[in-house]
């Protein structure tokens, strides 16, 4: 692991996705090395970038997009990682046994080894959004990874509105949140809650930032996906993919529709200046917060 | 308590306070009053609104301004309640027992009865805002309180900045979370990053409304205390009261320097509808975060 107050620099590959595998595959790590040339040492995807985000209808053929994690996908990034000194966070579709299959990241540390994995533990399921039906919840927890720069978690889409998440992973350790998603309008719902679901988006994870003192780095896909002429009204994935510094400011955005590598140098002493200043983690009260494990408090 | 989906009207209540605690209590109670001839039912002030903040300094003689509670002030309190059927939040210094101080919030309904009482869980200290040397730490837990008009939550202050409170009140069915409030500026920081303050202040708090589909309403002090010709820098309290709905939406907000009253109507069924669309309590992981009871999960 990087000494404590190293600097280091994330890169966030804002891109589309397509129905072709290898060709997202292909794009995505031109992308990364477009960003390792930039200075990125530390590179995430979106959510699910080898593919369209798949689960807008529930069709069991479409667990044929699933892969062993490790295997084929991580090794083609490993071979990334590798030659151009990246750690890789990236975001994959796990067939883990038939019938168990899981929603995860897989990190790639910056000399090609993989280095862990984390499955997305808040399970999402609302129109267009069919989760529920394709991953298991996760059950490797909170945990985080040390890459050759910084050490690092990762938390997926849904598990960006749960502070539990990014509590658990701030309090491992993590210098830097990585958040890859898959988010965007319905078209219908556009025009009337748009602008409120993108801002709620953005404010509750620059929350976590500043409940924390740790950075977050979110990266969200663009492109419409769908196919209204056929009944499948689709999703507008909303980019502004982000990252924010351990006060919640704003450090770095990319737009709403275009493709866009987003390259930010992170330094932990504003960790530590931070903390330092409001020291949150100082006052909690470690021993009174045993009513948040229940799901609710009444009868 | 009333029946669920009943909206209900909340009064803020933004004023500056002097030394003279009488008189800080016939303001407030005239701007209680106003709140409620404005149509407000459940009305908070300020923390610690009787008097000056005290904490810019140590000096054990300032035991003197606390009261029990119930006692003389809540008495005073309730008789504003029942005249106008108004339930107060009233943020109050009490003393406990000989040694033993809280910065408690009194929650008083509209008939006048004493619901209960919060204590501060969270307890800042640093510069100016020395509060560990006063106030022993909560040990009430996260209580909601059914007042007349709607079930109600307390957290204060430094309180604000950990989703566990918010988080623990939310799941004990509070309708809205009031946080009296005494943050500001030190003079010599206001230019530097006086603006990432307030903004993370109000970040962190929309974003307890985001997390939790909750109705938050914010209550800080406004005016300068302090005596820099003799070595008290002092403070500059920035106000900015405000009311944000179950979706982080900022309803009403008060200015930076003015003292104002708030009223606000909220709606029970904004919960219901955010919950229903975007039901993050249904999703909790309530099986994987006892991790968050730890200080911090390492050596």
């Amino acid at each position: 692991m990087a000494a404590m107050g190293e600097k280091f620099v994330v890169g966030l590959i804002q891109m589309r996705s397509t129905k072709d595998a290898a060709e997202n595959l292909t794009r995505a790590s031109e992308r990364i090395r477009e960003a390792a040339r930039r200075g990125a040492q530390i590179v995430c995807t979106h959510e699910l970038f080898c593919g369209e985000y798949f689960c807008r209808t529930e069709d069991a053929a479409l667990f044929d997009l699933a892969e062993a994690i490790p295997g084929p996908l991580t090794e083609a990034l490993s071979k990334v990682a590798r030659e151009n000194e990246v750690a890789i966070v990236a975001s994959l579709f796990e067939r883990r046994a038939a019938g168990i299959y899981h929603n995860t990241c897989a990190v790639i540390d910056a000399d090609g080894s993989f280095l862990g994995k984390y499955r997305k533990m808040h399970i999402p399921d609302d129109p267009l959004y069919y989760e529920k039906f394709y991953f298991a919840p996760g059950d490797l927890g909170f945990p985080n990874f040390d890459t050759r720069y910084a050490r690092i978690a990762v938390q997926i889409c849904w598990d960006q509105w749960y502070p539990e998440g990014s509590r658990a992973v701030a309090l491992g350790g993590a210098q830097v949140i990585f958040y890859p998603t898959s988010i965007g309008w319905h078209p219908k719902e556009k025009a009337e809650s748009g602008r409120a679901q993108l801002d709620a988006w953005k404010t509750i994870q620059r929350g976590h930032a500043i409940a924390n003192g740790v950075y977050v780095a979110v990266v969200n896909r663009v492109g419409f996906e769908g196919d209204p002429a056929h009944g499948d009204p689709g999703i507008e994935f909303w980019g502004n993919s982000f990252v924010a510094d351990p006060f919640g400011q704003v450090m770095a955005e990319a737009s709403t529709d275009a493709e866009q590598v987003l390259v930010v140098e992170c330094d932990p002493a504003k960790s530590e200046d931070t903390r330092r200043n409001w020291p949150f983690f100082r006052d909690r009260r470690v021993d009174a917060y045993e009513p948040i494990l229940n799901r609710w408090l009444g009868k």
